[in-house]
C-alpha cells in the first residue's frame, strides 16, 4: 500500500479539491486532530461516498433538498471503518440522487477527472474515484446500481470492486426506503489505487460481509466480446485480452452469453418497468424535473440537477411508452441472471471491458451508446465485479478491464486480475 | 419411415451381404416365416449387433473362440424389440471383441462400407451400420464404448445415437463380466437411416429406459472446434456449423472446453490405466495376442484377430509405460466429466464433427490421429450423443455432425438436429 497518511491526504485535498470538487463535505481539521485508533487500517485516510451515514455530517446523496439531512448516528459502513482505525477525510460528491454516470450536483458541484479535468470522473461514485486518484484518500466505499463504482474507477485509472449483494448486503442508510423487487441490482464496495489495497480494505471490515459461499473449482475465463453497440473505442478487446490470458497461462473462451446490446436491453427494461417503485420516495417529482430541464437553472431552482432530471424523464418515458410489462421484464432479467449463475456454477469467471469508452468530456456520458453495457452485466447477475486498469485508450486515458465472478469470489478475482497484465509496449 | 419390409430387407441381404459381410448370423428364412406380432414396430425388419443375446443364436462379440456360445434365452434388448413387433433379420458383425474401429473378425469376416466397398464401415458396430445403409434392416441396436455406434453410423451416412448409460443402462448380456469402475463409458442405442426412425425406435422400447431426467432450459449450442490433432479432413468445421446454426436461429458459441487432443488423452489414460480390469475375463490372452500379430494368420490361429490384438497390445504397453496412475487418470476423467455436466446444467448442448475423417480404407482406421477424439467426449461424459449426416467430404463420402447433450436429452437433440441442415450447395 502506498504510504498515504492523513497529513498528506489533507494537504492534497486542500490543494486540489477546489479545482476537482471530489469532496463535497470536508473533514480536514477533524481528521488531523483525531487520535490514532488501533486496527488493521490504523491511520489510513479514507473518504466516503455521500450515501453513507456519518454522525454529524449530512447525507445528501447529491440532492440539494437533502443538504441539511444529518443522521443522528453513523451507519454500519462508517462504523466498520472507524473500528478498523481508518480516518475519514470527508464525504465525496456524486450525481444528484446517484442516478447519473457523471458526478454533477447542486451539493458538490462538478467533479473533475484528476487525469484530465476537462473530463468527468464518472458517476455516481465520481467524487470517490477523483479523491482516490488525486491522493486525497487511500480508499473510498461506493455503491453500484449500474456501474457506479466501476465506471468512475476505470475512468480514473483505479481499482473498483462491486461486491455481490448476496455476500455484502448494503446496509439501509441515508433514509432511503428499501428497494422493492430489484434490490439485488445495488451493491457496494471499495475504490482503491491498487489490488493490494483493495484486498486489505476488505479484510479490515469483516462485519460488513454476511456470507462466504464456497467457490467452485476454477474452470477458466470466458471473454465477453464487444458488439457494435458496446465496442466504443476498444473494438480489439477480445483479441487483446485473450493474448494476455494466454501469457498468464489462463484458459479462455468466448463467453456463451447474449450480445451486450441484448443484455443491456434486459437491464433497461427491468429498470424502466420498475420506474415507479424506483423513484417513489427517492426525490424526483414532476415539477422539479420539468423545471430543471427548462428554465430552472435560470431561476435558481436547485431542487434537481438537469442531468438527474434528464435520466428521470427518460426513465418515465421508457416506462410509459415501451416497458410496461413489469412481469415480463423481471422474467427476462431473472433468466439472464440464471445464465450467469450457471456459468459461475461451472467454475468460470468472465472478463469484458469495464466500458468501451474513456472518461468522456463533461456532459457527454449520457449520450454514449452502450457506455455501461458491460457494467450492467454485473448488476443484473449480482456478480462480484472488479475493474482493474488495463492499458490506455489512444488518447492516453486509462482503460478498465472488468472481471465478473460469483458471489464471494472477490479473492479469486483479485488473484486472477493480479496475474493478467497488459503486454509491455514493444 | 421408409417402408422397408421384411421381404425387401431379406432380398437386399441375400443380394448384398455376401459382398458386404454386414450380417454374420442370418435369420432370413425364420424372419420371412414369422407371423405378424402387433406393436409399434409391427413388421419392421431389424438387425442386432452381435453383442446382444438372442435365444438360439450365438453371441460371439466377433470373437472366434466364442463362436459356439449360444445363450439359453434372449436378453432384454431383443425381448424389447420382439415385444414391439419388430422382426429380426440377423445379427451383425463387429470387430473382434468390439475393441477396434473397424469390423473385421474371424466370425463375420471383413465388413465393407456400402457407399464404397474399398473402405471400412467402421467399428465396432460396423456390421450394424452396413446392414442399415444397405437396406437389410430398418435399424440396428449398437453399443458404444468410444464411438462404436457413432463412427460407423457417420461413415455410412446414417443417424447413430449413443444413449446415456444413466438413463438407458446396457443390460448385462453376452457373458461379459460387469465392467469395474469405468462402466459409464459404455452405453447403447440405435443406428437408423433418419431421425424420424430413430425417434420411433426409442418410443417403441420404453422398457429399456430407466430414467427421464428433467431437462434444463435450453441456453444454446457450444461448438467444439477441431484442433490440429483432431481436424482430419474437416478443418473448416467451426465456421460451417456456426453458419448453419445461425440459419436455424440457434445461438452458438465456442465451447469452453479443453482442446480435443487434451480430452483424448484423458480418455486414453483412463482406459489404459484400467487395461487389466478391462481385459480380464474378456478374451485376450498374451499367447493369442502375440500369435495374431506374428505368424498366427499363416498357421490358421483364429483365436484373435490381428486388429484386436494390436489394440490389446497397445493398451497393455500404454498401461505399463505411461498410464500406471489409475487414481490420477480417474480423477482427471471425472473432472472432465464434471466440466461437461456443468455445461449441461447451464442448458447448453455441444456440437462437433463425429470424426474429422471419412470412412478410411480397410486397415487404416487405427492409424488415424485423433480419428475418435470427438466421439470419446461423449463417452467420458456419459452424454446423450447423436450423429447425423451433414454434407460430404471432398471425395464424396458422408460427414457426420455430432450433438452432445445431458442424460435424457435424446428428444431435444433429435429436434435440434432436425432443424440444422447443411446449406444447399450454391
Amino acid at each position: 500500500m502506498p504510504e498515504l497518511d492523513v497529513a498528506r491526504a489533507v494537504a492534497n485535498a486542500r490543494a486540489d479539491n477546489p479545482r476537482l470538487a471530489a469532496i463535497c463535505t470536508p473533514r480536514y481539521d477533524e481528521a488531523l486532530r483525531e487520535a490514532p485508533r488501533p486496527g488493521p487500517l490504523c491511520g489510513v485516510p479514507y473518504t466516503l461516498k455521500d450515501v453513507w451515514d456519518v454522525e454529524g455530517l449530512p447525507t445528501t446523496r447529491g440532492h440539494a433538498p437533502w443538504a441539511e439531512r444529518v443522521p443522528a448516528s453513523s451507519g454500519a459502513v462508517h462504523r466498520a471503518f472507524e473500528a478498523a482505525g481508518a480516518v475519514l477525510i470527508g464525504k465525496t460528491n456524486l450525481g444528484d440522487l446517484g442516478i447519473t454516470p457523471e458526478s454533477q450536483s447542486y451539493v458538490g458541484g462538478v467533479t473533475r477527472n484528476p487525469l484530465d479535468p476537462s473530463r468527468t470522473a464518472g458517476g455516481s461514485s465520481g467524487g470517490a474515484a477523483a479523491a482516490v486518484a488525486a491522493g486525497m484518500s487511500a480508499f473510498d466505499w461506493g455503491s453500484d446500481y449500474g456501474g457506479s463504482i466501476r465506471l468512475p474507477a476505470a475512468w480514473c485509472g483505479l481499482v473498483g470492486l462491486r461486491l455481490s449483494r448476496s455476500t455484502w448486503p448494503s446496509p439501509p442508510e441515508g433514509w432511503l426506503p428499501p428497494l422493492p423487487h430489484i434490490a439485488w441490482l445495488s451493491a457496494m464496495g471499495p475504490i482503491t489505487r491498487d489490488l493490494e489495497t483493495c484486498r486489505r480494505v476488505l479484510d479490515a471490515v469483516p462485519s460488513l460481509r454476511v456470507a462466504e459461499p464456497p467457490q467452485p473449482r476454477f474452470a477458466g475465463v470466458l471473454v465477453v466480446a464487444p458488439d457494435a453497440f458496446s465496442a466504443g473505442e476498444w473494438p480489439g478487446f477480445a483479441r487483446e485480452i485473450r493474448a494476455a490470458l494466454d501469457r498468464a497461462g489462463l484458459p479462455s473462451w468466448p463467453a456463451p452469453l447474449p450480445r451486450p446490446a441484448q443484455m443491456d436491453r434486459v437491464f433497461v427494461a427491468l429498470i424502466a418497468s420498475h420506474a415507479k417503485e424506483l423513484l417513489r420516495g427517492r426525490g424526483p417529482r414532476l415539477g422539479p424535473v420539468l423545471s430543471a430541464l427548462t428554465i430552472g437553472r435560470l431561476l435558481g431552482d436547485r431542487r434537481m440537477h438537469p442531468q438527474a432530471a434528464r435520466v428521470t424523464l427518460e426513465l418515465a418515458a421508457l416506462r410509459l411508452l415501451r416497458h410496461r410489462d413489469r412481469a415480463g421484464a423481471m422474467r427476462d432479467a431473472l433468466s439472464l441472471r440464471a445464465r450467469f449463475e450457471a456459468l459461475w456454477a461451472a467454475g468460470f469467471v468472465l472478463v469484458s471491458p469495464t466500458s468501451g469508452y474513456p472518461a468522456p468530456p463533461h456532459g457527454r456520458a449520457l449520450g454514449l451508446r452502450g457506455m455501461a453495457s458491460f457494467a450492467k452485466m454485473g448488476n443484473v447477475s449480482d456478480a462480484t465485479a472488479l475493474t482493474v486498469p488495463f492499458g490506455h485508450f489512444p488518447g492516453g486515458l486509462p482503460r478498465g478491464l472488468q472481471w465478473l465472478g460469483p458471489p464471494g469470489s472477490e479473492r479469486r478475482l483479485i488473484e486472477l486480475a493480479s496475474r493478467v497484465v497488459r503486454a509491455p509496449v514493444a
